[in-house]
């Protein structure tokens, strides 16, 4: 059974490592966000595919829900006595990753393959993908302003409404080689329960991938990221209420709009209505049971 | 009282201390080598400036002779399990230091004007300059090849002989803004007990430090870096047996022809001669006493 996610980090990287759980290595392949990936002192940072990577790795600090675990942060205090930028949190474990990537990408290589090759020294049994090669960056138009994703969501700690959400770069990307293969050849595709706007939005603007999944011949299921019309974590219920009229499983539909077949929704928010199925679970992942729990569910919603 | 220190890291900077401690603030400029500096994982490291900092500033780790005291290294130990070079040893705190100059030289910056503001930052009395703003870049060629300096040093553990030191870009090398004006407004010059070929070497091989040397109106002292014929640390005493015939305060003192009138060698090594005069005393910075000890002995010398 060939699985297909597409996901951002937190909660979309906890319910891959549950969907990884219970499928057989080699048959998911995860389609990674990069519209969050940004420069800081210089360095490349993915942090959805970091988060992603930590997380099926088991590297990742779950209590904190980002970054590595056992992570000390010397290199940040120096940083900051240095007078450099230390406003975006990068541990000194997590740095060995940053470091690594950015001399490689200087050197030429392409995000994808250093991903797989990253992915292949952790043992990976999920093949994870950066949606494209190319340049995406997530900007939110608020009333403050306009700001690079990480500037508003780390920086100001989304404490601006979004008016729009814009992502540079989406006109002239093109899918990372693999992904519409992985897309066409999957028996069922997954949006994770990230923000559709931030996570699975700057994966959707990529032309060719969009294209790939509206003529897809098998069904699309997406998890919805709200219990009760809340966010379990971010701005996704602010977001929709400003940016759609309201947080409710109709609201998270309409974002998808044209590339699912399902919508799993959480307990706490049914009985509801949307131009889709949707499937009734508990969506709150809050151990590794229930992350298995979930993705199991999804998978028979997908296969239904 | 002005004095010019010209220096490596090690040795050098112990020494550029106990000078640091018995002058005023504002008294001491020291020069210091940048030809070891490397660029590792895509990062500026300028070893030399940075033992200078950080033993001037009261950061360096004293035992270990290098980097930052209560140092961690989790950064480099990730970066090995992700397949980067780990060979140079880069700690945390370490690390801070390169991420904020690296980006900041690749916004444009003068690594001199960085300098500055970077020991700004320490509060530091003595004035630090790098020999030149232009790259340098030290080679040994030795009889299993010719090796980038710290490929050789740090990654051949320099156990390789050395038949001729060569210093890329010194041809083209002008001096940084400030160094000509402190040699010419100097009341005493002062050549480190650091190693004639690979660290003060690079120094005078710019061209307008070495003119602005030669023209000297003021005494210039070296001191030697040898104890009894033996190196302290390093490989100055090979390095002087293969390549000028000899580890003995003549041949120390040749490497400096034309550049001081006098040479600071310890007890061990005397009685002896030299084509410069000869000053006896002892100069093993076993403490920080031995280290003012000493710079007092070769302000001495500078004045006499």
């Amino acid at each position: 059974m060939r699985v297909v996610l597409l996901s951002g980090g937190g909660g979309g990287a906890r319910f891959a490592r549950g969907l990884a759980g219970i499928l057989r290595p080699g048959e998911l392949t995860v389609i990674g966000n990069v519209g969050d990936d940004v420069e800081i002192l210089g360095l490349h940072v993915s942090p959805d595919l970091d988060s992603l990577m930590y997380t099926l790795g088991g590297l990742i600090d779950d209590v904190r829900g980002w970054g590595r675990a056992d992570e000390t942060w010397s290199a940040l205090e120096a940083v900051a006595t240095w007078g450099g930028e230390d406003w975006f949190r990068l541990g000194d474990r997590d740095l060995g990753l940053h470091l690594v990537r950015t001399a490689a990408l200087r050197d030429g290589a392409l995000l994808s393959d250093l991903t797989e090759e990253l992915c292949g020294r952790l043992g990976l049994g999920a093949r994870l993908l950066p949606a494209t090669d190319d340049r995406l960056r997530t900007h939110v138009v608020t009333p403050a302003g306009r700001f690079p994703f990480q500037e508003w969501f780390v920086g100001r700690r989304h404490r601006d409404d979004v008016d729009v959400v814009e992502i540079d770069g989406a006109d002239r990307a093109t899918p990372a080689r693999g992904v519409v293969e992985a897309i066409v050849a999957a028996d069922a595709i997954v949006l994770a329960p990230s923000n559709p706007y931030l996570s699975i939005g700057p994966i959707v603007a990529v032309a060719g991938i969009r294209r790939a999944l509206v003529e897809r011949r098998v069904r699309c299921v997406a998890v919805s990221p709200l219990i009760g019309g809340t966010a379990v974590t971010g701005p996704v219920d602010r977001m929709l209420t400003r940016m759609a009229g309201g947080a409710t499983p109709a609201h998270v539909a309409q974002c998808h709009t044209g590339l699912i077949d399902a919508l799993v929704i959480d307990e706490a928010d049914a009985p509801a209505e949307a131009e889709v199925d949707l499937v009734v679970t508990r969506t709150l992942m809050s151990d590794r049971a229930a992350e298995r729990g979930l993705a199991e569910a999804v998978l028979e919603a997908a296969c239904a």
